[in-house]
């Protein structure tokens, strides 16, 4: 297998974010290419679901990953063994959030011209990816159930920028206290339209959901 | 019960946050004040193993407890309420750490005459807390098995700058692939004076042995 590429992401020097995240989207838009903003804490899973939900899509999508991490490359080369798919690695040299100039150093290095979606596994972080747009068609995050039901009071923010919130490890639900649908009650007080998915990406169970959720995403952006 | 105390807690102004830090440090060294700054990514069960801890000290030494929050003031209530010692909430303001200058702005409003450990609960995050030194005497950290036994590979810093890992949740060691010997490895390799001490904090398993590192921590500062 060919090494992982990896890309050293340099700090911003765009004032505005917000404005350099418009611009990327008006651009990923015309295109035809999705970008979904994949983000959570440190060990919710995110790998495997993406492994899981990128063996679901690939016939169906052409998809590249982005794998943002601190300092190794662990992920990427997980997941391009698990699906075969493009994936490069980001190496946000001990920052804590990636912005739009940052994403787009990424998009930078991935065959845009052959890819219908490109998922960015964000810094394992509920706090700074929050409040910074990365030019994403959509936010998505994972949530695990050891991490507890009360996160959505904790991290507001984060909870209110996805769209999606998918609730992984519902096969360790016997062994901690989590109650799902107290959680769909805050998940629903920090953003009403947030749809909030049940999986476990070991099992596969309810990964189904999730990657038809993106595919009419995917198929919706491209009309 | 009174109110718990809500803090809000304002931007440094320092620009040399090390400097301040060691001043901190040399205040509470003056104080016989034992500074603990513990860090964990959201829902390691970082509450949870301090109503333990506490409840195994609070007849030894006098303590109490900064809880950092972005939002809400759920974790003070509750240390309130299951150990009675005084808890104050911080409210970070969607900051993703706690500087020094924030740290102080919290001992402000702590009886600091009357105390002989004060234990600052810092921001659920693995990347930014890392990074600023808050004037503690130590930094401690929870790492917690659903998390994964990779985490000192991804989250270097972190794990560079604690004295003490505590392993949280060993009850769950059978559902998951989490390899304590391999987790010491990856520890040492960041640190390899850190010690690594496994717990379970909800039903109390080896948290006497965190409490008495604090405790001889503490009286080593007092000397």
């Amino acid at each position: 297998m060919e090494p992982i590429k990896i890309i050293e992401i340099k700090k911003s020097i765009f004032a505005d974010n917000n404005i350099d995240a418009d611009e990327l989207r008006d651009e990923l838009k015309k295109k035809g290419v999705y970008l979904l903003n994949l983000m959570s804490s440190p060990g919710s899973g995110k790998t495997t679901t993406l492994i899981r939900t990128i063996n679901l899509l690939k016939d169906k999508i052409r998809i590249a990953v982005m794998e943002a991490d601190i300092d190794s490359d662990v992920d990427a080369v997980k997941i391009k063994e698990a699906t075969g798919i493009p994936s490069i690695q980001l190496h946000t040299g001990g920052m804590c959030h990636l912005d739009a100039e940052m994403t787009r150093q990424g998009l930078d290095s991935v065959p845009m011209e052959d890819l219908d979606l490109v998922i960015l596994e964000n810094v394992g972080n509920l706090v700074c990816p929050a409040e910074f747009d990365t030019g994403s068609c959509r936010n998505a995050m994972i949530l695990s159930v050891p991490e507890g039901d009360d996160k959505p009071l904790k991290y507001p923010l984060m909870f209110s920028v996805c769209d999606v919130v998918v609730i992984n490890k519902i096969d360790v639900l016997p062994y901690f206290d989590f109650d799902i649908d107290k959680c769909r009650e805050y998940v629903r007080m920090r953003n009403p339209k947030a749809q909030v998915i049940p999986i476990c990406a070991k099992t596969g169970e309810g990964v189904d959901v999730f990657a038809d959720w993106i595919l009419r995403e995917v198929e919706n952006w491209k009309k």
